[in-house]
């Protein structure tokens, strides 16, 4: 929709010869002079390119030599292996270890490695502080009524109107506003689900999905999941008859990053709709491309109704406001039926807030630089795990989000690992609390959304430290 | 614990002399002269007295005559009888129903007589609008990051702080915050039943705490409760076997009004506590009392913590807030990870609030306001009901909140005038949505917490003359 401006769109031709092999690391890059020419630009848009490359650690410059490929855009990194799924039940759920990680979270001296959240200072909280004061201003009530239950009407309309990938499809009719993301799926779950039912997820999947998912009494299974396209649609297809719900994060899932493309996307929503089985499509990431542009989803290919688009402002914006929405196809009465009796209404405020904060064309700023840093961020994780992490450590490579997911050494248990972290002061999510089953325990979850700077890269490299002890 | 105000105390006096019968309706008072001299003080505080009397609708000056008893003062009124529970399962859930009547609570020009709220005149909005804005200066992020999921520590600190009535026996590690009473419910009985089990319900029963219920795949069984005294305990204790939990409303019950006394409270909370049975107390209605002093709730006689104490400000300061608790006793884990999996924290900003506005004396002060409205407002219903509504009309009466339920000629069925009334853009809530069973079709509740005015007791006595039609 935006006109690109000249030197990303530069810049975007040579990453892209970077990550496609045609530039390898160490290779010296055009100079100044001849990408001047070569595009009939300014020497100062040709500058630009450079830094905005700089800035993504894609290449580097040496003194008097000109700009060089880093050996931090090497992308032949060796991914994570797909989980298998065959692996033994255990009896003892993850929770104590979920609970255990928790337990860290407000010590604001643990290098929070294991948050599912990006930081503070990445977030416009001074902005959004003069959007609750002008919001109070113009509600005259404040809030103090009660809002009708389907949710806050600007706030639907808003995200209808900022849909824009949904090419109009979706009205705000057609939303229902909800306590965040986790309020979605838990109403989604209780509105098409029986106890006993069957639910397949992800895996490694969002533990959070887990705890819903059992505390309804549900069954899961967990389709094995590929860390750059995603979920298995063979592995879907074969267990199409068992289940009664999905609940997959289609673009740049937790924690593996992954996005699924275009036409798997299509297939699902095909599949399903077929054996009329509700999609919950968790979308929370979707604003958090690295690609050109936001990537579809499910929703898009949805004809009969059968998915339940999810989304919030949680993981870009505004964690704390529980801002979330929910557009549910055809479940939508039973949507509205389960936030009734569970809550009644959600409050206006903050719902206000994130609607003019959109409204505005602020969100979308934000949204501009935070994907910048969050590309940036991924990179120099990645260049620090080579350097400071044992060979052969596999590493994912998200193509949006900010959870990097790495595969150890076999030897390498993870939970272990966290009790010895934990006293140094760095906290990660070990990989066994992604699934129900006794896998992943020489996995790790790191957040990227935070802050850059030496002590973070320090970290990074005392934790490849402690692995390396493990071994 | 504040000492009450001399006139205060003399008004009192007098008032009960006019409720037990000493003073009767038409009885001529002492004249200000007298009571000045009976009780040694100045005319301006015997006028006070007066005129404290007058508001409540218990006493009416006659020009050169003094003050007399007014005929709204005639507490001898027909109460509603209690349900008789053995009354047919009628197929149709009366959801139906549920959802037209919700369905016309955004209409401005319809008198909400059905509405289970105060009306917003009644509440303090610019004061809380003036809290916002301190809020947001003072959290510096402005609610952006989560909370801990017990929620934020400063309301869960006020609130054992003013729960009085416990002489301390909560702290604020006891206290968890939810989004209004309703999730406070809806956590509760997730956290302690599974699919199948079977809780007690008062009858009438507020519709919410079935619709919960039912969605949760529960039985219910619904206990006979006395229009003054509460649920019969002789009937919880047939049951008690059969049961997994109660949710009662032990103080001003939804929609009797109705009050436990407290050896029912101490006695229920014994009998549960034998069973190891949890109860879920819906105490939102408690600060609205008309007699001296706040009741206890049943979490007072709970040694054993079985007591969920759910509280919130919904009913008495700001309903669309949604900021509730509950007191979980020790079943306070299992209520944090049902918040944690249903919406992971709830926002900060409204519970600042309202934790300021406690902390600060202003909710006290509001509520002594407030609880005079609703009480002068009771005694003008009934006045106003006594006058319009066909003879051996039956009307509770409330020793507190702002509910009034009528029992009309069993010929009137109170669904069907429900669409004539809401015709004639008064709406009321209909009795067949206040049990599973087919009964309680000749009841109505009346919201009394709206503004009082010419118009509202032309409401009244239109509504009056649909009955009368209606015979």
């Amino acid at each position: 929709m935006r006109k690109e401006i000249l030197y990303l769109k530069i810049a975007r031709v040579l990453e892209e010869q970077v990550v496609n092999g045609t530039l390898k690391p160490g290779d010296k890059l055009p100079s100044l002079r001849s990408v001047q020419k070569m595009y009939n630009v300014s020497l100062n848009t040709a500058k630009l390119v450079f830094w905005e490359l700089e800035s993504k650690s894609l290449v580097e410059s040496r003194p008097q030599s000109g700009y060089f490929v880093s050996p931090a855009a090497e992308r032949k990194r060796s991914l994570p292996s797909v989980g298998k799924i065959k692996a033994t039940y255990r009896e003892q759920q993850p929770q104590d270890l979920i609970t255990k990680v928790f337990d860290t979270l407000y010590d604001n001296e643990i290098t929070q490695f294991s948050l599912g959240l990006p930081d503070q200072s990445l977030l416009p909280i001074a902005k959004l502080n003069k959007g609750i004061i002008n919001a109070v201003r113009n509600m005259k009530d404040g809030g103090v009524s009660y809002e009708p239950v389907q949710g806050n009407l600007n706030l639907r309309r808003t995200v209808a109107k900022w849909s824009l990938i949904l090419e109009g499809k979706i009205t705000e009719d057609d939303i229902v506003t909800t306590s965040g993301t986790m309020n979605a799926i838990f109403n989604c779950l209780m509105a098409v689900t029986q106890p006993g039912d069957t639910v397949a997820v992800e895996s490694p999947v969002y533990f959070g999905i887990i705890q819903i998912v059992t505390s309804l009494k549900l069954n899961v299974i967990e389709i094995p999941t590929h860390p750059v396209t995603g979920i298995d649609l063979d592995a879907v297809k074969k267990v199409l008859p068992k289940l009664n719900a999905c609940c997959f994060i289609s673009n740049f899932s937790n924690p593996l990053g992954c996005l699924m493309p275009d036409e798997h996307k299509k297939e699902l929503v095909r599949m399903l709709t077929e054996y009329d089985i509700p999609l919950i499509e968790d979308d929370l990431y979707g604003n958090l491309f690295f690609g050109p542009s936001r990537p579809k989803p499910c929703k898009y290919y949805d004809e009969a109704g059968i998915v339940m688009w999810c989304g919030s402002v949680s993981k870009t914006l505004a964690p704390g406001y529980r801002v979330g929405w929910v557009a549910p196809g055809k479940y939508k009465d039973k949507i509205i039926h389960q936030k009734l009796l569970q809550t009644i209404s959600t409050p206006s405020l903050y719902q206000e807030v994130v609607a003019d904060f959109m409204n505005y064309g602020r969100y979308d700023h934000h949204l501009r630089t935070f994907r910048k840093t969050l590309y940036a961020n991924c990179l120099r994780y990645q260049r620090a795990i080579e350097m400071y992490f044992p060979d052969h450590t596999r590493i994912s490579q998200p193509q949006g989000g900010f959870m990097l997911w790495l595969e150890l050494d076999k030897k390498v248990d993870t939970a272990e690992l966290f009790d010895i972290a934990i006293k140094q002061k760095i906290g990660f999510a070990p990989g066994r609390m992604f699934t129900q089953y006794n896998q992943y325990n020489n996995c790790m979850r790191l957040n990227y959304g935070l802050a850059w700077n030496d002590k973070l890269e320090f970290d990074l490299k005392r934790l490849g430290n402690m692995v390396k002890d493990a071994l």
